[in-house]
């Protein structure tokens, strides 16, 4: 069974082709510019076949993002905004908003950046409780760093801010790794399933799921990289020609990994404009978790506080 | 009862003069350039008179730290490391450093920045059991940012922190604000007193002490800015000469205090080349408190872990 | 005659008064929600008395810009762009944009970011000459550091890039110090008088005039810093109250001045907030050029082609 | 002819195997723990076999660099200093330093980092004149920007700075593409040939030659990126094992224009840590270019004026 290396589910059910997929259903649509796909991973037959947990995965598409257009940021940040309320569980409780990554790597700050931007206002609810009456919830974020800064694993710092805040739901950011070079620093993925372990551009996340932390765990990210054996293959399959064989095949997939476990394997691939790409990811992203905790505020009003 | 505004002990015990104050004890003395004023505070008597708690406040003072000579750090992260090696509760548990102020506002990063140049080795020590030999201690870090980024009162983000790592004790580090401008960015205060609501150069920090975390914890700071109420102090000083009247000095406690309440208040004074005395400042923290808590490694092996 | 220290015309001019000044008119109105200030410093008479040369001064003010409004970035830097378009001479050749300071000192970094959000065009033309008929103009830019960093005057520097590319204009660049706190972060002055020696951040500014460069000099800048002398005079005053003498005023510019000249001289008041400000206003300043520069451009292509 | 892509002279040469190579002549030493090769390229008919114009080009290695060892960096620092020192010609006037790159891209940064930690002097000379007993020089540098971001050819904004300060020479600075991964980071280059066009992070710089600017140009460079044609190639050659055919290799080489010609082409290969290897490596280069110009000054005097 073929499996590609990528965050994206959309990307791994795309690597199998165009017919069904058993255990998992894709849809697709457009809304205003933007392409919606939708990866729907039913069983554990489907979640084996795409080497990713049973549950929803959503990614949405601007072609506009990459070249920098604010409006494309805009149309993908409310469309963000919707698809997060959608998820989000109804409750009591605050939502944590958790950055992941490291913010002195460029293509790992995407979590950090994201919490920057985020409005938080869990404080205010004390002193300011008519805030509930205008259509905004409590809200607090943090930004753990990674373990070798820190020397507290992610899981076990995030868990102990649950514990003390009792958040409804956690919403987690992370750059992400992907296959496609036009998905990096454009293609915003959402899902139901929470971090899993190895994904995104740190090499040792640790699990932030429903399991692992207690509550409802939604993780929204960007890729901001893409994996280097992804060149490898690319190079190879245009060499190879439509005619590559399964055993062909699997030397590729044996020559990578002996690639990436080597010197080559501290080496990122990403755009030369990530230094600029990250930040536009975070404030889209952070745009788009702000409307979907605070539906009463304008636009305008979130620009503002979130300044 | 004359108290000036200043974090330094050292500032509040010199405002009363050269004679004897009671329940404070103050001593001096030069190591190889660096001058080390020690202040104690013996009792609530002397804690009223100084405005500080019970407790000892190390204050280590080099001219070159300000003309940005990287000796005199050297000479100042040596004696720290002493300082702070005699101050730290023996014990087990890793010790928590605690980087405290915002990242984003350049005299009040010092906490997060001395956190990046901290070597962290908690994590390690299921994998290495042999660093206890070579007299390093576990060691973990966090910069939790500030309430109105993150919706979460720091004391209740390192508290929870505390619970989950059982540190055998915190050192917290932060921006303060001085009296004298010769101090900003060169005096070094240690104190066993902890972390004082509405200290540091953010108007609301709250309390970090034994108290409140139920660990010890020591406090290492570094001013960054002054109060804007000290130049119309000086200034009015320097023009009263020296017979300024009880009366006169209270007329100008009120008026600076008016003025603070006002536009001036969001204002700080600062030295031009504050971005590059703190990261300065956080460079010889980090020295300091690397060498307290891993005395088997060289200055060498410190220099090369903490890149 | 009593001059205040301020980089701002219009404050010079409220110095002495509402009455008449002789030599200089000053008319102020308001264009939706922007203050709009005009000194217009006719001859030798009035440049003495306000200590700056004749020509025009234009303040552009509005609160919500150090509330960090965009909404009020976006006013600004669309009337900005009119009566830059205004002084802007006619003829060949293209605009060069220059921005003083120093980048590594954040309240002094407003002229280099400016030059980053400015959309650069004159590479361009050789390719793409039809740019012309779009209403484009070819703009050049450069940040020529500071004396401390290059060892080259900055005079000397753009003296010889405007030998090179022979520009039809000048727009020059950098941060002030103002005498109102209220004014910093979001007050544009715009002049047609060049840059004045010792003016600025940084102390010692060299001269950018047609007399030194040869072609029109507009400079555009917005204060960061107050000068500290201002604490000092506030505070006096408020404690003199209405009957200040005219000795007591002069007791205090001779005490002002010997604060500036010891160690008080390296210090700045700066907002607290100086690292986020100081970016709204190059934003705003490179978005009110490139509207100035590029009128066949919507906003919409002007952010596009800034990012 | 087989040429592989680098800016590495070393890595052009060793492409071509161990045997003697027309033209050219290679040899290498090692200078306490950093590996010293030299290649001279002594005719037109080595110059097109690697693809480099005639002249040294002397690189420098060291393990330690790569991991951040201070020691290191301070070792080829030294070297690098009396290498620079012997290929800068004698004379009057100045040196310029000119960093290349766009500051805002990380590993295209080099340059304008190494501007900010070289000790300028030619400022001081008015002032101090025995600053030339002290075995100083005077110096001056420049940190030009990339076109898209200023609209002026490097070349040009380089050769009107030349004609202003009149340099017995320039020192050019900037950042390269290596074949290897263990030389990203790492391997400093140092050649009496200039900067040739297209080479570097950025696509298309501009020449900048005893030609093109009038003066001896030294160009200075780290790699800091690796071509991504780098990894394919590797895969290949991997893949197809010791018995690659000529025309394999000739379509590899076909292959990999195409991915570059396409999305690939944006793309960088670069280290995950690529932020901090980058201030690295400018310290090291500004350690040398201090060294090599202030002979006079000890290592403490050049790092206390440094900074």
């Amino acid at each position: 069974m073929r499996q590609i290396r990528t965050d994206l589910a959309m990307e791994s059910a795309g690597a199998h082709g165009a017919g069904e997929l058993p255990g998992v259903s894709v849809s697709g649509w457009d809304a205003g510019g933007v392409q919606i796909t939708e990866v729907l991973i039913e069983n554990e037959e489907g979640a084996k076949l795409l080497g990713k947990p049973v549950g929803h995965y959503i990614t949405l598409e601007c072609d506009g993002v990459r070249q920098r257009d604010p409006d494309a940021r805009t149309a993908v940040g409310v469309l963000l905004g919707e698809e997060l309320a959608r998820l989000l569980p109804e409750g009591k409780g605050p939502v944590l908003v958790v950055g992941l990554g490291n913010r002195m790597v460029t293509p790992d700050a995407l979590g950090p950046l994201t919490v920057d931007g985020t409005l938080v206002t869990r404080h205010l609810y004390s002193e300011l409780p008519h805030l509930t009456d205008r259509r905004m919830s409590p809200v607090c974020a943090m930004a753990p760093g990674v373990l070798g800064v820190t020397g507290i694993e992610t899981k076990e710092m995030v868990r102990s801010m649950v514990d003390a805040v009792h958040p409804r739901a956690v919403i987690a950011v992370d750059s992400l790794a992907a296959r496609s070079v036009s998905r990096v620093g454009s293609a915003v993925q959402l899902t139901d399933t929470g971090i899993q372990p190895g994904s995104g551009v740190g090499n040792h996340r640790s699990a932030l799921t429903k399991d692992s932390l207690g509550v409802p765990v939604l993780a929204l990210g960007v890729p901001m990289v893409i994996y280097a054996a992804t060149i490898a293959r690319d190079a190879f399959e245009q060499l190879a020609g439509e005619d590559e064989t399964m055993e062909q095949d699997q030397a590729l997939d044996q020559l990578t990994d002996e690639l990436l476990a080597g010197s080559m394997g501290e080496m990122i691939v990403t755009p030369r404009e990530v230094d600029a790409l990250v930040e536009d990811a975070a404030n889209m992203l952070a745009a788009g978790i702000n409307r979907a905790l605070h539906p009463g505020l304008s636009d305008q009003d979130i620009l503002t506080m979130m300044n």
